[in-house]
């Protein structure tokens, strides 16, 4: 959701050659590069720029210092026909991911199908977890994404120290002629990318988003990125994060609680961020042409039921995205002056410059 | 959470005893009965009495009409080795899930180690989802349960009609010396199964819990059964129901939307009713030992982080059902006097009474 109101808008070519560039920069090889910026670029053309080029910085930072590897050897370091565990080498967490959701969907291939899980270690921030688990319905198969969050910052509940992350999950579900209804959410009540956002803008936030460092709700965006996020539900969203966060490291080996590092704060450690990736054929289950009907009967059931007084269209989880995927392609991405100017001030270390136009997005 | 204030205390044996004989009333086979009795007293005992006995005059009155088949011959209609679709040929719900569940664990122990998801179709209402997610944690497997809801009483966000149930899921994790991390939710800010018991005791509800089928919020809880329970985090909520109903649906050719029937005013129709059980044997991602020394430490950050000012204790998902069922195994259950004497009512049918003592729980 852009919250940025002071906008520029941006093509999809430049951010992508833009960011690939910056990646080489700090030597990660052109063909990891494109991958990871790829997904960057998704993130941002779905509207999702928490999970965008708004993490390049941070990104650039981390690898500039070594703190992550920017050309990871990514292996299997155990593994079962339905099962793999795979070491990161302390890589980009989205190229890290995208090789994990792989593997799960090849070994989903085999024997006559699979379900697979794949959990891993020593990677780092994967970005939009919806990502991974869309890769799964290209192939007819449900797909799950579960990671720990990069920074503790919010509290058990009853707490007053920050011991977990706000920690994502994401399913997919393929259809039949319509989108995959893709659900991607975390654990707060608005994701700190958000936050992040808003105050690089210096806009304010909704006053249910986060507590300041002194346990009071704030609407300054810096003050909240002092102190915790606030979980849906209360004790449900509390739950539902510890949940995803102990999935996401206890079958892997990779950091949970206090063995979290912060990901903007200390750069000088890797982070050993986990994740875990899980795979469905669904022809092992029904007919994947019936469930393909199914899903889309289904999917019309939600759209086409009565309105709220107001509301214009309901939407599917993950809808929005799409329809802002195709707008953007032909429109452009607006992305906030102040990110921008992050962007470009990234860029100049290394000669490079992020084009940009002045055209209110149509 | 025990809700009605006015309450008489009934021991794990009695109501054993007394749903047993109820069962075996209206056709159900004692060894049967037996199983499908304690995991409703498992409920009660667990304090989450929104899936214990509460629900037994429905299930009896849906067996009695034949909408429940009280001898179903429940079978494997598709299977792999990491997977099967079960049949539940219109038992009850927890009879259903006990066996489908026992399916996976049983083929997760196969083969050197399996990761298993079973779908069932033709099944009923299942009770607690975490009662069978729980049942992984003794194999040292991860479990995981998803079950859609039998009434639809939830919209698509920003809908004004019923199309969604408020549908649970529960993922259990094993831990060594600590009780297993078990979470169990629902998709509303409270489940409906506690707005039927305080519209059985009359009390009132927060106003945030429900609206009337006027879309405005209620504290009546007479008219929140007629309207739609709220999800939570609004959209997250709407989108976390659907999905886990789609995943309880879609892969058996269980009823969804429109084709979900009524639990409680549609008596004459079976309603087949999907759910989804999955195990994850921790073996094979980690050794054991490290796993549960592993969810010890987190768990024992949780518990001892810092806590807000008037907090007591800070509890793990699952912890306080787990203090419950040793408290209440020694000191029996308080049950609302208006739950009682329906229980009384449905019990003088067949000449049988649930017996109770007045004495405040200790």
């Amino acid at each position: 959701m852009t919250i940025a109101t002071d906008t520029r808008i941006v093509f999809e070519e430049a951010l992508t050659a833009f960011g690939a560039a910056v990646l080489r920069e700090v030597g990660v090889p052109v063909h990891e590069a494109q991958a990871i910026v790829e997904n960057l670029v998704q993130a941002d053309l779905r509207d999702v720029e928490s999970h965008g080029f708004v993490r390049l910085p941070i990104y650039v930072q981390r690898l500039a210092a070594k703190a992550i590897n920017p050309c990871p050897d990514i292996r299997v370091v155990r593994e079962t026909p339905t099962s793999a565990v795979v070491d990161g080498d302390n890589g980009m967490g989205q190229l890290v991911g995208i090789r994990a959701m792989q593997i799960a969907i090849d070994k989903a291939q085999q024997n006559g199908g699979m379900c697979v899980f794949v959990s891993v270690r020593n990677s780092n921030h994967y970005g939009a977890a919806a990502s991974f688990a869309q890769m799964a319905c290209r192939h007819d198969m449900i797909g799950f994404s579960y990671t720990i969050g990069g920074i503790n910052h919010m509290v058990p509940w009853g707490g007053a120290e920050a011991r977990l992350g706000n920690n994502p999950f994401a399913v997919a579900i393929p259809a039949g002629t319509e989108h995959p209804v893709v659900l991607d959410m975390a654990c707060s009540v608005a994701a700190r990318g958000k936050i992040i956002v808003a105050a690089k803008e210096g806009t304010p936030i909704p006053p249910d988003w986060a507590v300041g460092p002194d346990g009071k709700p704030t609407t300054d965006a810096v003050e909240a990125l002092k102190g915790f996020v606030q979980p849906v539900g209360g004790p449900k969203g509390y739950s539902l994060t510890l949940v995803i966060g102990l999935l996401s490291s206890m079958l892997s080996g990779a950091a949970f609680g206090s063995e979290v590092t912060h990901m903007y704060d200390d750069i000088e450690r890797p982070q050993n961020i986990g994740h875990l990736f899980g795979v469905l054929p669904i022809h092992l289950f029904e007919d994947v042409d019936v469930f393909r009907r199914r899903m889309d009967k289904a999917i019309g059931e939600m759209r086409n039921a009565r309105r709220a007084p107001g509301v214009e269209r309901i939407y599917l989880p993950g809808e929005r995205e799409e329809h802002s995927f195709a707008h953007r392609r032909a429109h452009g991405i607006p992305i906030g002056i102040g990110v921008l100017a992050e962007l470009n001030e990234l860029g100049a270390q290394y000669g490079l410059k992020l084009e940009s136009i002045e055209r209110p997005l149509t």
